[in-house]
């Protein structure tokens, strides 16, 4: 017995849940999902025990605390809102979740559900390479005008290449963080926070004030892959935590995309690894966009070379056309020889190519035309 | 009538075919397989026309001189032999082919099905980057260890860095030319391809003097994917002749690989068009040979980075494992708020740290231990 008084309604059940209990914690997730939150907080608060006789010591340390906190006052002095599952402003992606967040603060003008609905998750190693960098900005550029959010997690490297590059190219973009909206870390990124916040927004599962421990980061990554249709890991080396964006999101049935790099950087080893485990290789914001995009409207054409006169020519006609010379003339019967066709085969390549532009008839015999090289 | 006598052996009909045709011309594969090559080069020879009276023009151009070739004595010359299919050296990956070569001519000591059983095509841009050629012989050492031959074209970029360093790791190494097995091109690998038919092979459908002509080089990366059960892309624009081999090993259903590199190097981008198509993304050898080796001898592991000892803890042994600090202790209070758990959870949690060297009990509470990092 605690003394104090159970939350009555969902919301204020999961804001207390949220302050005392981890969101990855596999034991609070077992009694939320067999009491549901708000006869869970009943228990926890009133009976400090489950009917079943379950103890529930792992809530209590921070219980004092949690119970004195006014949500309403810290969301105005932040200029921050709190939803929570059903809520209009929820990104319904964030359901596919076996254990959706039990609330998300968020900080910002957009509308999360809205400016999430055409998205792409960029992550990658913090200690991105120069290579790395540039492609995410390339990317996030491409992304920004097709129409697409970016969502981050605002970390150094990859996430925040991620981010700047969409702010400078006038886009949206969202960071999910591992700590409180605000809690800005890394601590060098706040003026970088501050930017999306002015004009995307900037959302947490961990309440304001919270701290962004190791285990936190792994949690969010589970929301970056859950908002968005697809995640684009840029660089990793083997053991990145942007590989457990990419394990999220294939698990949500997400897609989950790769940008390949040298294959003597280790900051691109993850990246090769996860398409050998199935992911696509894209090298662009076309091919990203034709995977996550709408169905018949962001098309990436498939990459081909320079088309050239000759390509289109019939086999024969392009087997006299290889042996014509650009600046010696050849003979009918040099060309037969060569070319291994008889003298009627060569005389209507020969009329096609000229008429084609692409040979030429001298005195003494034929030539190549038209300069094209 | 042409007053010659036609060839009455299989071997000879199909050394004069290749003297008079080429190997890519439809319409001769057509013919050959209409009416066989004994009888069709019979038509040829005797009549200029097939019984049914299809002209046989094409043939003509070269027949005259063709039959003045005493092959036996090229060969001689040569220190070449040739072969026909059904001869125990003719390799049967050819006889995949929807049309096998006529004849295979062969300089080298290497017995070519033999050398080719175990083996690997590489191949490439000729204008390939230092990285391209760092990243070939790379992989072709690491083949040459695990007793693969290489098979690749003696053109520059690619393929060279190929040939060069499988020799230079003293291994076996095959050449299939677009020209005759005499004829070095292009005329700076001379030296390569004099090493080349010291040790292993070099091969040719077209005969002893043949030029290399464009459209020959098609047919020549034809032989280069049959013969090999994987090919190997590890730079290629996206028009590169390269892609030809690939295409062709994949209507082989034979193996492809690519190796990716830098998405801003046009010298990779048909090597990531191939794999958005289906090849196998490969970064080295232990990864081509468990694609193309034998089962269950050649298997590449999966890439893992360095193992760390807090990856085998329990969840809650983890969590508070992470609020520990390496230089300042905290706490049993604090480690309780800070993890969420309860007195019990994090006293087991303390004990378990303890007893694997991860934890230290010090004066005024507890720390990390280890030093491992």
């Amino acid at each position: 017995m605690t003394g104090l008084v159970a939350p009555a309604s969902e919301r204020a059940a999961r804001l207390l849940l949220s302050r005392v209990a981890e969101p990855y914690d596999e034991k609070v997730k077992a009694l939320v999902a067999e009491h549901g939150v708000v006869d869970l907080v009943g228990y926890v608060v009133r009976d400090g025990r489950t009917p079943e006789g379950d103890r529930l010591d792992r809530f209590r340390p921070r219980l004092q605390s949690a119970q004195g906190v006014d949500e309403a006052q810290i969301c105005r002095a932040l200029g921050a809102r709190v939803l929570v599952p059903g809520d209009e402003e929820w990104p319904s992606r964030l359901d596919d979740l076996e254990h959706p967040p039990w609330c998300l603060w968020v900080r910002g003008p957009q509308h999360l559900a809205e400016v999430t609905a055409r998205s792409v998750a960029m992550v990658g190693s913090r200690a991105s390479s120069a290579y790395g960098d540039e492609v995410t900005a390339r990317i996030a550029y491409g992304l920004v005008e097709r129409g697409f959010t970016t969502v981050s997690g605002a970390a150094y490297g990859i996430d925040a290449a991620a981010h700047r590059a969409t702010l400078r190219a006038d886009g949206l973009t969202v960071a999910v963080l591992a700590g409180g909206v605000d809690v800005p870390y890394p601590r060098a990124n706040t003026d970088l926070l501050v930017a999306i916040g002015g004009t995307g927004a900037v959302v947490s599962e961990t309440p304001p004030g919270g701290a962004p421990a190791r285990m936190r980061f792994l949690s969010r990554n589970r929301i970056i892959a859950a908002l968005t249709p697809g995640t684009v890991v840029v660089e990793a080396n083997l053991r990145s935590g942007a590989r457990s964006t990419t394990r999220e999101a294939r698990e949500l049935d997400r897609h989950v995309m790769a940008v390949p790099g040298p294959v003597t950087s280790t900051m691109s080893a993850g990246c090769h690894e996860e398409i050998r485990l199935g992911a696509t290789l894209v090298t662009d914001a076309a091919e990203v966009a034709d995977l996550v995009g709408r169905i018949g409207e962001d098309i990436a054409p498939v990459k081909r070379g320079e088309v050239r006169p000759e390509d289109a020519l019939e086999p024969e006609t392009r087997r006299v056309w290889q042996w014509l010379r650009p600046r010696r003339s050849s003979s009918v019967d040099e060309l037969m020889v060569r070319s291994g066709l008889g003298l009627s085969e060569v005389l209507v390549a020969l009329s096609e190519l000229e008429q084609l532009g692409l040979a030429e008839h001298l005195l003494d015999g034929w030539k190549r035309a038209g300069g094209r090289r």
